[in-house]
Parts: C-alpha cells; sequence; structure tokens
C-alpha cells in the first residue's frame, strides 16, 4: 500500500511570516505519518513552499513558467525549501520515522514543453528499503528557460503516476473543495462539474490554486483525497477523507 | 567541450579538523573555473567529503560496501557533504559562475550489485542551460542495504560516460601517480604496469585511495587526468595534467 501525500505549504508554515514553520501542525502531521509507517504503511511525503518558497520565488521572479538564468536566485529558492525540507526530516524524525530528502532540483528536470520528468529510482530504492522519501516544491532546471518552479502537486502527480500509487492526498487548508454554500464536495469525477465553484485555473499563488489542483488530480489513475489537518488520520486510516477526485 | 572535474576532500578541507573548508584552495579552485567557464567551457564539479563526510561516515559506519538503516545517521552524514557543498557553490557563485547543487542521494540509487545508477536529466539540462552542476560523494539508497556510501570518484566515472564527457580531471592531493622514486607518471594504461607502485586496491579511505581511482579511471572511453592544484589551470587550458589515464 503506497501513498503519496502532499503536506501543503500554508500548513506546515505560518504563511505571513517569512520562513516560520507552524510547529504544531507539522508535530501533528508527522505523528500520523509515524503511525501509518508503524502500522506498515509505505509513504512519500512531499510539502510545498508556504512562507519559506513563496517569498523568495517572488523576490526573484521565478513562477512556474516564467525561468531564470540567475543562478543565485535560483540558490536562494532551494535553500530556503531547503530549511522548510529539514524542519519536516526532523519532525519525522523526531517521531521514529527514518525520513531521507529527495530533491527535485537533483533528482529532475523540465522539458522544452513544461514537462516534468522525475527520475524516481531513488524514491522506490528508500521506500523498499523502509525510509520516508520527502521531496518538496523546488526549482528545476528548464529546457530552454533555465530555471523555474516545480509546484509539490506536480511532484504528488508525477510519483502517482511512475510509482502508481494506491493512495494520494493533499491536506491544505481547507476541509475538501467546497461548494458555494461552503459545503465539502464527497465527490469529483469531472471539472466541468464544478468549474463554476472553482473559478477560473488561472492562479494567484505561484504554484496553483485549487482549480489547477483538481484538474490534475482528475488525470490521475489514483483516487485523490482533498482534505485539511483534522482529515488526516482519517486518510491515512481508510484512504480517503474531505473531496475524493477521481 | 564537457569536463567532469572532481575537487579530491582533502583538497578543499582541512581533513584533520573537522568541518573545516580550506578556504584558498577552494577559492583557487573556483577562480580556474570560473575562468573555465568564462572561456565557454561546460563543466560538471564533483567534490569529495574530506573533513566533512569521512568523519560522520566513520561514526555511523557506513562505507562503500557496510550499509545502514539508520536513517539519523545516513541523514547527518547526508547534511555534512551539503555544507560542503553549500561552500563549494558560495565560492563558485562569488567568482560569477552560477552553481547548482546535484545531490547523488536524491538522483540516485544502488541495485543489489552495488551498481551505482545516477539520473543525469537534471545535470544534462543545468549545463545546456549553462549552470555549473556540483555533485558530491554522498550517502546514497542501496537496495538491499540500507543506504551505503557513493564516493566522488565512482561519480566521475558514471558522469563521464553517461555525459560522453570530452575530458576527465581529479584535482588531489599528490601531483599524480607517483613511481617508486617519487616521481609523477606521465602516462598509465594499464594497471598490471602500476600494479607494484599502486599497491592493493584496498584502502583505508572509506572511498578508496588511489590504486581503487586508476583502476575506475582506466575503465573509461575519456582520458583522465591525475594532478595536484598546481596542475588544475593546465588540465583545464590544456585538457591534461599530472598522470595521464586511458
Amino acid at each position: 500500500m503506497t501513498t503519496i501525500l502532499k503536506l501543503g505549504g500554508s500548513v506546515i508554515t505560518d504563511k505571513d511570516e517569512p520562513e516560520t514553520v507552524d510547529d504544531e501542525q507539522l508535530g501533528r502531521a508527522a505523528e500520523a505519518i509515524a503511525g501509518y509507517v508503524d502500522s506498515g504503511g509505505e509513504i512519500v511525503v512531499v510539502h510545498g513552499g508556504g512562507s519559506f518558497g513563496h517569498h523568495h520565488a517572488a523576490a526573484h521572479g521565478v513562477t512556474r513558467a516564467d525561468g531564470s538564468h540567475d543562478g543565485e536566485g535560483l540558490l536562494a529558492i532551494h535553500r530556503a525549501m531547503g530549511r522548510l525540507t529539514d524542519a519536516v526530516l526532523d519532525a519525522l524524525a523526531d517521531r521514529g520515522v527514518d525520513p531521507l530528502p529527495v530533491r527535485p532540483l537533483s533528482a529532475g528536470f523540465r522539458g522544452e514543453d513544461g514537462t516534468v520528468t522525475l527520475a524516481d529510482g531513488s524514491v522506490r530504492t528508500m521506500l523498499a528499503e523502509g525510509f520516508v522519501p520527502v521531496l518538496n516544491g523546488d526549482v528545476i532546471a528548464h529546457a530552454g528557460h533555465g530555471g523555474t518552479i516545480v509546484s509539490g502537486d506536480t511532484l504528488v502527480v508525477s510519483l502517482a503516476e511512475s510509482l502508481d500509487a494506491d493512495r494520494v492526498g493533499l491536506c491544505s487548508t481547507v476541509p475538501g473543495v467546497l461548494d458555494d454554500d461552503g459545503a465539502v464536495i464527497d465527490e469529483i469525477r469531472s471539472f466541468e462539474a464544478v468549474a463554476d465553484v472553482l473559478g477560473e485555473s488561472e492562479s494567484t499563488d505561484v504554484t496553483g490554486g485549487m482549480a489547477a489542483k483538481v484538474q490534475r488530480l482528475l488525470e490521475l489513475d489514483t483516487p485523490a483525497s482533498v482534505f485539511d489537518p483534522d482529515g488526516l488520520s482519517e486518510f491515512l486510516d481508510t484512504g480517503r477523507a474531505g473531496t475524493v477526485v477521481r
């Protein structure tokens, strides 16, 4: 049973304060993950940028589409994300998990057309050996564009496909995809059915909002759940929580 | 013209003092690399562990063959190597180069038989976009063994083959492979011819001594030079210095 879990940047950081970890939320998530690993589950953790990544990405004008050849700027973003990864690794290690980092800048690249290729040999071998691979939204070399941002959501989709994952979970700050009345939509099977609620797929966030998330998840063979921290244990226990996109 | 350059750990660190960078030697090397890049050369830099890697590897009992499933130990070695990589990146960036890190733990793995597979898509894309990829001797997930050490020399050989490099250079603390009289051997074409001088291929060093280096370089299609810091500029200018192994 292989699970890909995305911990949203806004869940594990205080998005309003530069480079501030939300220790309480990160600790709760790590606790739940440790329980899942103890019960024999295989899990890959992907985390977003929150107040570590987005600030630096904005400062250096780098997005998913707008590349940069300024190595210093790319390195600043990458290093900031590494500091958040370190916090995630420490939170997991403190709870008896053996996490190891897999940095997308090292493991992957984007082709001219924007397609992300992520080498998953390290992730596969780590899982087989009982480690918990931890990936981060990152900068990544992009053919013809220097470097661009690769979002945690994109990594989740890539890993879910290449590892043929059984479960995908996106833990964000909302309990699921909400309808016009603010109620959690139980299940989404097509984008058209929820387009009115989600609005345009354009994003104010460098790594994409909910509409972009849902569109990508719909392309997966693996069912994906969108939930908030209160739903994490339910997701890990039962394989679903919040809104299920399939 | 693609060059793979290994900076030995004992060149860029003070091997007797834990986690101490030799700023003067690192600065000299970075200066020479910056000149090469300015003149249009493509270069991949690989650095060894020196007083960053070997201390932690010994403390946690991890070698190239003896694996560990202790995530904390593997992470300690990986992070120590990351601190040295940061020093290398900063030294290059200070001289106008745009370096980006490629961590072998993220990009590669070892199969059951010990063979290292290193995904080179990130390195290729970085080179094409004008960046200088910087790799480090590292820990790496090893099928059936948890994690083991991958030496800078192994990475150099892997990259030289997969990138079809034009030049390979190993910058160590000796001016080349020395004969019984302490003179630099100009060229080595077979191990047998120098076996007496090099002695056994066994190593007291976790990542292999000179005999192991020469054996690996002989397997390459690319000619490789072994030289000391005084030979680095000559190597970058002319493609050879010290002892040439082909």
